[in-house]
């Protein structure tokens, strides 16, 4: 177990980075960013940070050699990064938790494998398969890299009148798993924690909307039956057993509602503090950042109760300039990342707006 | 007014300007630390540290000019100090507020100026005025020196047969002032915040415990009348208004209740974040430490309504070591402040507990 005044280890210096280093801080850890760009929003909260390459195994060495536990703030840490690290520190969450989620045809298979809904999915290699796949699954399909995409990079659709062989281009022709088009009426995500001792704790079923495939609103609850919010925790709990998984993990679901009822099909997996989690920030008794800190750190989890009826609104961008107008609502609650530039599509902040649950 | 991204400094390195350097980073700016002590608690979560005395010029200019705004976590900061940072940034709360709270004799003058109750008090500049000064105001009577008084210490009590050259030197026969005893029934005080646009907002009133001197239990509410409470807010807001105040302050106050109903006497003014404002940190919609931040920035003030039935238990010396119990009991929010050595009355960490208000 980690004791309080223990040095604290993130790869990566961007809000999920900054915003857990401050639940350690609030914990009395020290905490010891890795990142490889100069001014990351982290550092600026963090005892000692380290500007070097995810490549580089003497900076990586120093580093895990400098920590008392590693964490990271996002899945796609190479695997030989991990390996290293995972030689002089205890790494959480583990190297398996990270290979199966930065690959897209493994966390499919993964997923699949534990008898939980997916997509229909094929693998792609080359355009042979593609159309093979196509011929299985059917279209509307999406065909997506099977590694390093994330909020809508390194997919695209394919619609009736597509030719394969140009979706294949449009994704520079990498690896691929080609998925059966889900017809959903939502998105919804699980934010939850478990501990290497077992112990599991979820929060309330996140609703969440996206705007050019980036997540722009997160409500709970969710508005699903009973039965569906539970069904979600158990698809969490299954994934967190099996990896072992120790910290906080988001695992991205799709909700289809038909005449047999309401019904969840797993899109995706995040081994980390995840966007749909920023809600618990000052709408939970427990925020997401220090209930990934205690697991990690061998802790007990904190209480996941809700605080009222929550909104959590990204300010993407421009939307930060708002940021007057904010202060100035009663009762919202503005987080600004520190980050100089707002470039479009860049996660500058977010808004969390707790309600009476009343109301 | 001051923009996110811009940079905040704080003087003094210890718990209150690490947890407003924190409420700062959230809120997008970057903070600056000033502190003589190497390894102070606030450089673990500060983008930049200067260590240098507190008389230091050249470093002091050089501080000043490298941030936007420049305020402090402690009342002491030397008059020459406050000058010299006055000279190259913004300085909030106000000189005159420092020189006004570190003078027990200047506070108390001002205070009944202000028409506001204070115990009765007299000057003693020497032993002779003590002799007077017994005779006017009676024993019990409490000798206090006028400057650095702090957690009971430079303080001496006088009773019927204490000799008062004796308690003279007690307090190092420096200036000082002499207080008649109150026989309060508790102690409370008023965290509240005022803008330079003269916004004021302050936080329900808390009821104090204190052990040894030094603060060990708050609890919200005071359970007093409303009419004492709205008295206690109009008193801070008199002492804001009067002092130009810009910044969170705490009034203490003693409770006195008699025949006559509940009855408030001032004892002291802190210009600044205060430990009986902790609760406020998940127990109110906006804690201390970010209306702080908000009132020097220029920004609006934050609502400052409860979450509940609050008690705050600060964590002295060994009580931190019963960190893991906290950390397991459902709902309660630990804070440590990153302090190698636990020493006997240092103040180590605090825990709020927020419970339904019906409980």
């Amino acid at each position: 177990m980690i004791r309080p005044g223990s040095t604290l280890g993130i790869l990566g210096g961007g809000q999920l980075g900054r915003m857990m280093a401050m639940a350690a801080a609030d914990l009395g850890l020290r905490t010891h960013i890795y990142a490889p760009e100069r001014n990351s929003p982290a550092f600026d909260v963090a005892a000692e940070h380290t500007v070097a390459a995810y490549e580089d195994e003497a900076a990586l060495v120093r580093f895990a050699k400098a920590v008392d536990v590693v964490t990271y703030e996002f899945e796609n840490v190479p695997a030989a990064t991990a390996a290293i690290l995972g030689a002089h520190a205890p790494l959480a969450p583990n190297a398996h938790a990270l290979a199966v989620s930065q690959d897209r045809l493994m966390e499919k298979t993964f997923v699949a494998e534990l008898g939980i809904a997916t997509a229909p999915f094929a693998a792609v290699a080359g355009e042979t398969d593609l159309v093979g796949a196509l011929e299985r699954i059917g279209r509307p399909a999406v065909l997506k890299t099977r590694r390093f995409g994330y909020d809508g990079k390194g997919q695209v659709m394919i619609r009736p009148d597509t030719d394969p062989a140009e979706a294949f281009a449009a994704i520079g022709r990498a690896p691929a798993i080609l998925e059966g088009f889900v017809p959903f009426e939502r998105e919804v995500s699980v934010v939850a924690a478990r501990t290497a001792a077992g112990a599991f704790a979820a929060y309330d079923l996140c609703a969440n909307e996206h705007r050019h495939h980036i997540l722009a609103t997160t409500r709970i609850p969710a508005g699903v039956s009973r039965g569906t919010e539970e069904a979600a925790f158990e698809i969490a709990r299954s994934i967190a057993e099996a990896l072992d998984y120790v910290g906080v993990l988001a695992v991205e679901l799709f909700l289809l509602t038909g005449e047999d009822g309401e019904r969840l099909v797993v899109n995706e997996i995040a081994p980390r503090v995840h966007n749909s989690g920023h809600w618990t920030l000052g709408g939970a008794v427990t925020s997401q950042f220090e209930q990934h800190v205690r697991a990690i750190c061998g802790w007990p989890l904190g209480a996941t109760g809700r605080l009222g009826r929550v909104e959590m609104q990204n300010l993407i961008g421009d939307d930060a300039h708002a940021w007057e107008q904010v202060l100035a609502e009663p009762g919202a609650h503005l987080h600004l990342y520190g980050k100089a530039e707002a470039r479009p599509g860049r996660k500058m902040g977010h808004v969390t707006r707790v309600y009476p649950e009343s109301d």
